[in-house]
């Protein structure tokens, strides 16, 4: 059909652009089905989400319009609907935060707006507008300045800007002193009304907890670790001539690279949270941030490993059979031990003592160091040496990275008490496996927990 | 003092915990001068930014006062102020965003709920609640799911949020028809008054241009890597006995890791932003994320070289000279390379053809391949060997990524139309040095292009 345009019309540049940018758009319509269907898939609680945002919103509007009907708030009304859309987040800990910070602020700024419309008025009708303008400027500047401090962005920075909004609002009015207090009066309820109904929706149907999310992509991290060093020892020492096995488990480290971001914003609300599930109050969400920041620093090495198997040259796997078996043995033994941390961490069970997949993995890169510190095997290419050489202290640089984190789980387990169990309890343990269960169906870690909300509340 | 606290009430805990609280309070308050300093420090345009904020809340806020006073907009003038403090960003990028999402957000909104409120008063006051209910239960659903396409939140976020919000304030609003029209029509004014006061007050006072700050971090960046490249090979056969030179300027790369999600969104604000300075209209910013991710790329393996620094191995620069002499060269010619890839970047001005630190760089890099293949020096202990050969070979990686970074500045060259400089003009160039200097004082450059901008209002 384009050929056919350009048949017609090839004489003139416009309609072929129109025709063309026909043609784009119509595709992006086509896909887009295809693409919602993505977003969905990809976390099927955001159809969820959106329902709870329209039952919310709903609510208060139908309260927004019977008051105007039946006269109570008046336009204040409207603050409720304002806040109800603005507060609302995908996680409980997002919406806990911005509505305690909107309410708080705009309580502060309250009190405060209206001492500064007080004092403005005394020395009467003239300087008031002056001194309003010399409040309002130096409070603005202020607080500007304080959201660019690091610790007052991560955590109040939506406060600071209501602060700074309902401040200007409330001075400047121009009401009499008791109109401002009505006013002020008017604006915090309905502002409470609004993120009430904010957090009731998001906390009592369906919840999305941070620490949850936060958990879980700590736990998924390090499965994604294990497998690439589970795989990547055969996929070394694979011959061109094989199929190429599961390379796309290989590749699932890279989104551990640029986690830092998302991680620390779950971190930020988490800390905004109740109690629910087996996080108790105080978790230590902050110990989160160093075993991701060394699961990190172990995947830049993992990147720096994965360039290896595209390198050039490759070592010919005939040639040196010792260090390939002992090669291989540490990287999947390792990727065992790591693995065995993931479903540590996913179920908070941690077994007493040193576990004998870490001792394992211990054994076998102690191997492979004694066979590099002897220098291989002997009649080897030296070229093939050096090769060689790199992956494997690559390898052992890794393995110390994967005892970094070890460790930093073991802090973890001890500060969030971790449930303990003893070593040959491990094996098929009932109770581990209901706990996974209970684990990966989130609602009912939820639901069960709904009294600490409450009570906090 | 404390020791005598402690003596006096040594039997009351509550008491210690008391002054210990007001004693680290005491601390934090001392602090607070020395952070605030710092903070300023950093980035001395955010006070600056402070004062723009300040002065633009205090235009809208008296205009808001004396609305009151003498009548004209009403309570919607309050619209005024609060856009100006939601709107008002650091970057010129920021708030366009910012300011044309919420125009046209609420434009959209207004004329859509005007329609939903005229449909649902068609079929009588009874339905009409339901009605309303159920329309703002679909559109409050339906955005709040689109918020999730990556796309939408990364461009249209805000705007989404004001379009749900405005939508929802016009169709509940229970006024009569013409009302609604008079409310729609005062907010929509409101809102361009303080939007334009905003854009207006960031543009013209001192702007930052997240285009120039995306461009420098591009180059900052580069220069990082260069100087690591530069140090490393003297810092890796430094003897122990030696003093450690410039560990700071090494470490320095590490920022680099974590650089993604500043980049993307200074990307995002980069976009909405009209020509200025060097940049003119259709920049090619995604070309930034490109090279960006490049030198990220880089940074992880010299994340996993740095490891090698820190190893308990390392070769005795005494058996093995050659080697040395190679591997130093290699990496700081490359280091040099670099170093001119970012001021090229910097300046905007390219050598033609190939330039001598590029060909240089590649010389030295061969010169360490062809040492590796031949097996280094002979009667070098084989464990020596691995170790330095390690080192080499992830420096060779990392040369060829340093090349990938080249192309991809020289892609944006030809994209973006940088000069073109003959080799020999380059040294002691006038007109380089001269737009050096003007890049580094943003204001001359902003003040250049002014008239581009008012064009595009």
């Amino acid at each position: 059909m384009e050929a056919n345009v350009v048949v017609e019309g090839g004489s003139s540049n416009s309609w072929l652009a129109l025709v063309d940018s026909i043609v784009k758009i119509r595709s992006k319509v086509a896909e887009f089905p295809g693409k919602m269907k993505k977003v969905a898939e990809d976390d099927p609680r955001r159809i969820v989400h959106s329902f709870k945002v329209g039952l919310a919103i709903t609510l208060v509007s139908l309260f927004y319009y019977f008051d105007h009907l039946y006269v109570g708030f008046g336009s204040s009304a409207m603050w409720a609907v304002l806040t109800v859309i603005v507060v609302i987040e995908f996680s409980v800990g997002a919406t806990l935060g911005k509505g305690l910070n909107r309410g708080l602020a705009t309580f502060l700024a309250g009190t405060l707006g209206f001492g500064a419309h007080h004092l403005a008025n005394l020395p009467g009708r003239e300087l008031q507008p002056i001194l309003l303008g010399i409040f309002v400027f130096i409070l603005a500047a202020t607080v500007s300045f304080i959201r660019f401090f690091p610790r007052m962005k991560v955590r109040y920075d939506y406060g600071l800007l209501i602060f700074m909004l309902t401040f200007c609002l409330i001075s400047v009015s121009g009401y009499r002193d008791e109109e401002v207090l009505e006013m002020a009066h008017k604006r915090v309820s309905t502002i409470l009304i609004g993120g009430f109904t904010a957090i009731f929706v998001c906390i009592f149907i369906c919840p999305v907890w941070a620490g949850e999310d936060l958990h879980n992509l700590a736990a998924n991290n390090l499965e994604k670790l294990a497998s690439f060093l589970e795989g990547f020892g055969d996929e070394y020492f694979r011959k061109s001539s094989e199929p190429e096995s599961n390379k796309a488990s290989l590749q699932a480290y890279k989104s551990i690279l640029n986690s830092k971001q998302s991680e620390e914003s779950l971190v930020n609300f988490a800390r905004w949270e109740p109690p629910h599930g087996p996080f108790r109050f105080r978790h230590p969400w902050k110990q989160y941030l160093k075993i991701g920041s060394l699961t990190r620093q172990c995947a830049y090495r993992i990147e720096a490993l994965n360039g290896c198997l595209n390198s050039d040259v490759q070592a010919s796997p005939e040639t040196c059979r010792n260090f390939r078996e002992a090669f291989i043995k540490a990287s999947s033994e390792t990727g065992k031990a790591v693995k065995g941390l993931a479903s540590a961490m996913r179920t908070m069970t941690l077994p007493t003592g040193d576990c004998p997949q870490t001792a394992k993995s211990k054994n076998a890169a102690d191997n492979l160091k004694s066979l590099l510190r002897t220098g291989l095997c002997e009649g080897i290419d030296i070229v093939e040496i050096l090769e060689v050489a790199t992956v494997a202290s690559l390898l052992l640089d890794i393995l110390a990275c994967t005892e970094k984190i070890s460790e930093s789980i073991h802090e973890l387990a001890s500060l969030a008490h971790f449930k303990r169990l003893e070593p040959d309890e491990k094996d098929g343990n009932p109770d581990l496996d209901k706990q996974k269960q209970v684990w990966q169906s989130s609602n009912s870690i939820a639901s069960n927990h709904h009294h600490h909300i409450i009570t906090i509340e």
